[in-house]
């Protein structure tokens, strides 16, 4: 029974990953049937250009997902929350871009390059992991399988893109009023839902998301327990510092590795340039090393700035960028949503 | 033999840290006797206003130093190597803001919070250590002291005012060029005397000064050397990933350290916030964190973030802040020089 057309819905459809992910299916020619262009009720009307065809975005509701073998949603948790039972209810398999689901034991949470394989345990729905995890998992897999990791101390610089569109145009806002009269006033950032507002434009904020009781941002356990369900190893400690910083597309990260056993580090060089989906960028010679503003636009993770911590010999700094729209949120979900259709 | 006024030089009076050092010597209203301003051939001539007195400044030259009892050096360290011993020999005390002489055993590394009985042991030049340096030691003195350190794994968010006044222009023109036509060409950054340059508005550049051998920059083994040396304890292990972002003034650092012991993380804060030249800046509830656009313009080091890492009873992760110029440069060379006059 191997179906050769598949009937897709684009959840969020009109926001900054659902137009990525829109590109993306008409770039990798995806065996699209039908396309719906799902969104909430103040963007439904727009239209949407796929494969020179004009599509009306329309409302997301319960009975959307009629006849739609899959439903990608990036619409915020709570969108997910309320319809993907529905899309199951009609027959579809949901990719989920949210934190909806990831935790839920009967959720697989999928960076295909690490763990592909759990794809066909879902009951309906996968789940895209965080974008900053699923940067880091992707680079750290091949060394993960040769010489086991302990720990993860990581820091993050990322991309206000994570934080939708309206951060982006707040950023500029704010970085152009600086510019011309030296002082701003924040309206958004680090959280739209929280009261205190602090200034991105030309500054480093250790916000994202809520905090949480243990003084851990909710971005931080994400990457903490993210890490742990993808590897599916709860034995592998992580501990995350993440920050906000004025880019528009990419987030990079300082990651410290203290792997199971001592390593040469030529090996890991070579590891990560045959890794799937990891593009080796590590030439100091040449100046050479991942940046956010090269990296953006692209669906790979960048990975440079290898060494051996002097003091541990089983220690290693790495430095991994990528485009936090891409390989961390539409890429992700839409390599899956290949994986999926290549074996059903 | 008591004085009670001082001739004071500063080598570089022209330059974004000399300029703040002239500043903090008015605030802090230092004992001044003659002030004499010192700079390269290109800027002698410059007249600058210091208490109401207009004083020109002359070319820095090995016979500018008759009669100078403090000299602030901040003009490169090809200038400190060179005219440094001059001023020695005209019986001036050095505080050299490079990095001429900072590892030279004969040459004591002063952060006074930290070191400052080592003012005394002095030859006749004192270093000052590097900025991002000088604000670790000085956020993790007491917890030094109480708990003992381990290791240190750190990752810097620095200033593009680190790399000079020539850094912040380029920033402010990559930037205003990209926000009007999308993009840009590098000029300066990461390192002025190297080929390839980067851009640094909306990015983030994990190069700062040039590549050492073992793969780490000499940024990053300055952090490593200098905290051994101004804790005077070579079994501190650091390891470091320094980082440019587009920030014009205040250094951030994601710090993460392995205590001796196990630890009560209110004990900590309750250090932290009594810890002098420290301040507090943690409050979760309240989003309040030490952000790099409060700590500019100001002398203290901003500690917040403070949180025990969960799955390792004597690891602390923290996020420290201060004005690269100011407690990184400028008013750590002040401040050991008050110390200085305070008991000569």
């Amino acid at each position: 029974m191997s179906k050769t057309r598949w009937n897709v819905a684009v959840v969020g459809a009109t926001g900054a990953v659902g137009e990525q992910i829109i590109k993306l299916l008409e770039k990798r020619d995806f065996p699209v049937g039908k396309l719906k262009l799902l969104s909430s009720a103040r963007s439904a009307g727009t239209v949407v250009t796929f494969k020179g065809q004009e599509i009306v975005v329309e409302e997301a509701r319960p009975d959307s997902f009629e006849g739609i073998d899959i439903a990608l949603f990036s619409a915020g948790g709570d969108v997910s929350k309320e319809l993907a039972p529905h899309a199951v209810r009609h027959g579809a398999v949901c990719i989920d871009n949210t934190n909806a689901f990831r935790m839920d034991e009967n959720t697989p949470l999928v960076v295909p390059e690490v763990n592909a394989e759990k794809i066909w345990e879902h009951k309906g729905i996968i789940a895209n992991p965080n974008c900053s995890t699923i940067q880091m998992v992707a680079a750290l897999k091949p060394l993960y399988d040769k010489f086991g990791i302990d720990r993860i101390i990581v820091s993050t610089y990322q991309a206000v893109s994570g934080a939708g569109a309206r951060a982006i145009d707040e950023m500029r806002r704010q970085t152009k009023e600086i510019l011309e009269n030296g002082a701003t006033t924040p309206d958004i950032l680090p959280v739209g839902s929280l009261p205190v507002k602090h200034q991105i434009a030309f500054n480093a904020i250790p916000q994202i998301d809520k905090f949480q009781d243990n003084g851990y941002t909710l971005e931080e356990m994400k990457m903490v327990r993210e890490t742990k369900k993808i590897f599916g190893d709860d034995s592998v400690q992580v501990t995350a510092t993440c920050v906000r910083i004025p880019v528009v597309y990419g987030h990079s990260e300082s990651v410290y590795v203290e792997l199971k056993q001592d390593f040469d580090l030529e090996e890991v060089k070579q590891l990560l340039s045959e890794a799937p989906g990891v593009v080796l960028v590590d030439d100091p010679s040449q100046q050479a090393y991942p940046l956010a503003s090269e990296a953006a636009g692209k669906n790979e993770v960048f990975v440079g700035r290898i060494r051996r911590d002097l003091t541990n010999s089983r220690g290693l700094n790495l430095w991994i960028v990528s485009d936090n729209l891409l390989k961390g949120a539409a890429w992700n979900a839409v390599q899956i949503a290949e994986q999926f259709v290549a074996k059903s």
